[in-house]
């Protein structure tokens, strides 16, 4: 590999610039060469686009992604892989790897350095938002059965549900998997009461952002779809009525007991 | 409450400037005071602090931290209080609706709009830094046990390794809490293989920066403290050569069986 050529993995934060970290910025503004999902390439910043060569492509061929920008570092460039949000979180970072340690790998593709920039994640973005619903301990779970078998999804939400910790559901539904966020609500209202506070976030960040905060018992799951991140709130989440009389969401730091 | 008095609550990330939102920077830049634990204000980047009033307090007092705050935008100050990491994760936004909402409350706080600036928390840039350990399901439990009984605690770590999660463990010691990293390690050991990966992270983002990779057989805990972010891989997380040898770390996005 070429001693000039680099990959960086990084995050746009959940869309608002103002939540891009300057290292995220200055990374991209460094690259040669932006990879992603043609709808996170649409969300770089203008003035960050610049006459950079951008390789944009579908949804689910990550690996192939993540390969062409190993290509292209292993070549001697400067590569940034775009991500949304964190790319750590459901997202590049990891794919980038796979594609490095895969059995068929490019042996030049073991020699690229991987960096990877962290970012805000949906979940912390939604949660701001709402107010402060993570602030005890909680779990992030992909409802997306694409990669993994139903069966550990059932089991990680049944587990945060059995240990009462708040859970933010990432990809709750798509067209290929309509019924499955039915059927992790049935899981998850067989163990939460209805008055459990739940946060819908969609788009946070953007232009067409829209946050709700409704009880478990008359929770709207038709108003959900792929770029909605759900928190729902363990037994000590609260909704309570904010300066205007608008609903926010918090879970106290202590719990019965201590 | 005077209409020119405001409360944010914001997060400085782990430390780097670098990972400083841009909406953190500004909230800090239209605030005329501080309100913080002495070493979160410490971090505030120096040409951010200018002339800004500043309220150290001891750790332990997030309350009367809070108090303070809601008197002070009560009365018409612009305020920022804040945080490391996220304020919306084990930090100060939940303590900020706690004190709003408890029940000796003064009235005037009620008045009070609470905005939540989000930011990178520590496990996310712990995470970046060993590569992409949380690029599947994963969990997120502090083990101080100040504000909650060690049973919940103990139920969340079970219920993160039965159901195969990767699992973040925030404020793993501390002086008073000696033997409970141990205890919860103990729980962990009984879950998983000796070949697990662990990320420790301490200080990431600060000068001292420390990332640790090791296999769960061979994990000093002795190297932990209040400061480290303790990352337990699931049964798929890996650790393999860098490009220049060095681990890293990363869960893979499939899972058997899918």
């Amino acid at each position: 590999m070429s001693a000039d050529g680099w990959l960086a993995v990084v995050g746009l934060g959940p869309g608002d610039p103002r939540w891009l970290l300057p290292e995220a910025r200055s990374t991209i503004e460094a690259a040669g060469h932006l990879v992603g999902y043609h709808t996170y390439l649409d969300m770089v910043p203008a003035d960050l686009v610049g006459d950079r060569q951008l390789h944009g492509s579908d949804n689910r061929v990550e690996l192939a992604r993540a390969g062409l920008a190993l290509d292209l570092a292993a070549a001697g460039e400067r590569v940034a892989v775009i991500s949304s949000g964190d790319p750590g979180v459901f997202a590049m970072a990891a794919a980038v790897f796979e594609a490095q340690q895969a059995p068929d790998a490019a042996p030049a593709w073991r020699e690229v350095d991987i960096v990877v920039v962290p970012g805000v994640t949906a979940a912390l973005a939604a949660a701001a938002r709402a107010g402060a619903p993570l602030g005890h301990d909680f779990c992030l779970v992909s409802l997306s059965d694409n990669l993994k078998p139903w069966s550990i999804i059932e089991r990680r939400v049944r587990a945060a549900m059995e240990a009462d910790l708040v859970l933010a559901l990432y990809n709750p539904v798509s067209r290929h998997r309509p019924t499955q966020l039915a059927t992790a609500f049935d899981l998850i209202r067989a163990h939460r009461p209805p008055g459990t506070p739940v946060v819908l976030g969609r788009d946070v960040g953007r232009p067409d952002e829209q946050v709700r905060v409704v009880e478990l018992g008359e929770l709207d799951l038709s108003v959900c779809d792929m770029r909605t991140v759900i928190i729902v709130g363990s037994t000590t989440t609260q909704i309570v009525p904010g300066a205007a009389g608008e609903p926010r969401v918090f879970t106290p730091r202590s719990y019965p007991g201590a």
